[in-house]
């Protein structure tokens, strides 16, 4: 994977001598998962920037394409109560959060994304897509068995998403070009943790493909 | 807080400008927990490496301070089933994890920290301590409300317990000297994507000026 | 406890026998849980009908008291997505349940017992208030202990609350006149099971009189 | 279901008029979960009596024929830390449980029904099989849309699994012959209350005719 050229060699090296960073995997029945890809991340000037633009644009793609397939679609928000009496301790490392209350411009999926009926959004005040959350439970229902992983941010909540995704053992993908962050060290840096311990990574052309031959 | 230097300055902006990397504090009842500071993980021929060694010799000094001030110690351990029953798709991504079973040698906590009697031993088969066990149902039996974090690997399963802890609202430290990773250059970017989401960084000097404090 | 004696003689005996029953405790922090208050439970042609109506009427003084004391209120409500793509084996169970959404008159807290700035409300849709939600999360930052559940139903989403309650081991006090039930032969029998292996049965005046004495 | 003669005419009235009990069927991919067939829950000197002896002997064909079958059985047995350290809440109602330590007689699954390899064990200190536990993990990872539920106590850890397996969107089914209670009133009791809300009810003939027919 191209990203790994900016991991200092030794480190490569212990990882591959024991035995990390084998793939996991595609199964029979993916869901479509998109993290956060909300006004408010989609915005340099709140909590956007870096490659988010980029990812937001090769993730309407591949939605047309799992929507054509009948592959189950979840989002997730972050969404604060209005009076903030559930603003907890992530609110203390970043109080910007606070502001993406339900209403709130910042805390709507972009327009590009919007969700058609039948799609499951979860509203979340943590990192993780299942931290409080039904998705564990949506999936359940939908027999899924693999989660492609696409949205924002790759060193938050994706990568919070991704561990407890691969913890619940599905097999997991994280959509390399739907995946961003607002700084690009961080977004490699998480890349390379997640492909060594947690899941595969794979282009959208790739998945498509994949979804394709299903 | 030294390590920001390994991380590009126009990164560092990005955090700053967009209000990340706030302090959540150090509460009144803190908890000490050392993830997977076992045998397999000491050992640079199974899982271990790079500061690790150096993060269990800082442990020994706080866990000690710990013990004396009445702070209620919990640790974790990877424990598979013997007939792999349990394993899953994390045994897919490193195969190695599998080897660590109940009796095994590399799964025992390592003999500078054994745990003594009323300390708390989670058996757990995926990355955070908390998933698959009882130690949020522990901490909260003990009127916790901070959370300590060491151990092992700081990219792995210290960055998954810590998101976890965080997102149960626990003040979460991690004591950077106590913890510890294969290869250097993870460690220190899950340091920092840590410091600026999830918790806040502190040597064991500083826990331990803040423990005798309370 | 006055219930007991609607249960047979030999069954209290083999609890007493092997010792069931036992007290759990009131502490020093406790919260107010109301569980699914809502206006379609309040409501016989909906979901409501016994002995709810008096329940909540009970409970208004238990709330007014707790707010005076500064002990945190937390609600649930039952609330599915309008479009029903979160609707899974409970809606099947009892397919009334889909048509609390969001703005449904029936999903609404009751006006009697109305939250204020401050006070948590989880949207729920499975029976606990645990499941899917941040309630342990916000108990955690209030430094919470003991429990005290009201609401309805007593064999619903009382008991799946209490069970998970108990669980993550808090002091779980169920206000025996302040839970309600469609039908008064499952409301004992849940007060029955409860008390013998979950929580401490207690009347809103005695729980007054503790939180006096606190 | 011929329980329902026990329960007051009154009372099904209401559940028939707001729809409850309806049939949440019978899936493609089923698992057996036996609860808690350990010694101390068969012996009436420890937790046992009433019909948990007959839902052990019951549970031993089924669990032949789910083998040979090839469908995934898991097995849940309580065990409580040698010192006590996990002891919680749950312990405090009920003082006997902190006999059941790993090794002790009372904790191991009974002769007549001991597991073989590949069979997911789960150890647990709640009443549900699912709380702190990898249960949902590796329901996952099995695939299984169908939880069979078999064990002790109906009224206990019965009951709560089965909260848990319907939350979690699994169909479940309550095998009414396979499920035992130290008394008989809280047996009936709760299954009357799961029948309404959260699982269908099949004898275990029933159950090893759908089997014979996926």
């Amino acid at each position: 994977m191209v990203l790994s050229a900016k991991i200092p060699v030794g480190d490569l090296d212990v990882y591959d001598r024991q035995n990390f960073g084998n793939q996991s995997g595609f199964g029979m029945a993916p869901a479509l998962l998109i993290v956060d890809f909300v006004n408010g991340f989609a915005n340099p000037d709140e909590f956007g920037g870096g490659n988010i633009g980029r990812a937001i644009e090769a993730t309407k793609g591949l939605l047309t394409e799992c929507r054509n397939a009948g592959i189950p679609v979840a989002f997730t928000r972050v969404v604060y109560a209005d009076d903030g009496a559930d603003n907890g301790v992530f609110c203390m490392k970043a109080p910007g959060l606070k502001d993406l209350t339900e209403d709130a411009l910042g805390s709507q999926i972009v327009n590009d994304l919007a969700p058609i009926n039948g799609e499951y959004i979860a509203r979340k005040t943590q990192p993780s897509a299942f931290f409080g959350t039904s998705l564990q439970s949506w999936l359940t229902a939908k027999h899924v068995d693999t989660v492609l992983v696409t949205g924002c941010t790759t060193s938050g909540c994706v990568r919070a998403s991704v561990i407890d995704s691969m913890s619940y053992n599905f097999k997991t993908i994280v959509v390399t070009d739907c995946v961003g962050d607002r700084a690009i060290g961080p977004h490699e840096a998480n890349l390379f943790d997640m492909e060594q311990k947690y899941a595969d990574l794979m282009t959208s052309s790739e998945v498509m493909r994949r979804i394709a031959a299903i």
